[in-house]
């Protein structure tokens, strides 16, 4: 069981989501569209993206870091730094 | 004809790179794998994304920026308001 | 005490670095220096604020939400929603 | 005379503000303020650094690249390669 185990049909429906969008992009390029309205849909693809993003971490968060927390120090110190690395990661995404 | 006609085909392969790594990311998310391993495919596939973006923006303000400036000072202050409000999305994206 | 007390002195540290590197910026402004230089002196001065808040964020999971989960999960629960919109606020920023 | 010359006293407003906003971050460091109190400003430092790249780079746009185009190919595509440098460092930043 994962930390997003309860959420799973959402963010499911969410990357199917992006991922008709990312198509609808493709689509966009081939047929010569405008830079400017690609871009538009290329950063609202980046932001659906991204709330996937803030939606497992925030999961992560509270499953296993939780969690980890009551179980022992050192398994609450090694979810936190792998945390902290995905946050890391996402903010320079 | 638009700014990235000249590299269509590049801008195609990596959408469809794209929607691949969504795809991917799904049947992740049905397997019930890790959160963090998740994690770090969406951040790669944002990644992915925000690099379309870049190219495009490049390519906008090469060829329909530069081309505006040749035509007329309007033409230009347009474009150049239009580049503008790009960036803000794509930063704030 | 704060989730960052044992760390204290070297966000000091790092927050009057960025200090400078702000007035740095103002004065190569008054300067009317090249706008390209400015703006890589601009992004380094938010790299290192983001660096900051990367730190305490993880300082903030690793003492305040680690103690909430050791606490109750409605303290948990509370820690939890408060670190995934500040982790929300930082990636939008 | 830098793109940015006719915003000059604004920008170095802003950044005055900002220099402020961080002197004030490393106040509530000192004071052991609540880790997501200060985290709330360095996102608001944060944003205000990138508004002031996000206009900057506009004007860059608006008068260094269309300046540029108007003098010949070659310094053209100088300059949209150093504001597409300048763009993804933003960005990534």
């Amino acid at each position: 069981m994962a930390g997003y185990t309860g959420s799973k049909d959402e963010y499911l429906t969410r990357l199917r989501r992006v991922e008709g969008q990312v198509r609808g992009i493709a689509r966009m390029v081939e047929d010569d569209e405008y830079c400017i309205d690609i871009l538009t849909q290329v950063s609202a693809a980046t932001k659906a993206l991204q709330a996937v993003s803030l939606g497992l971490l925030e999961d992560h968060v509270g499953h296993c870091v939780v969690d980890a927390a009551r179980t022992s120090d050192e398994a609450a110190a090694e979810k936190v730094a792998e945390a902290g690395a995905a946050i890391a990661r996402l903010v320079r995404s």
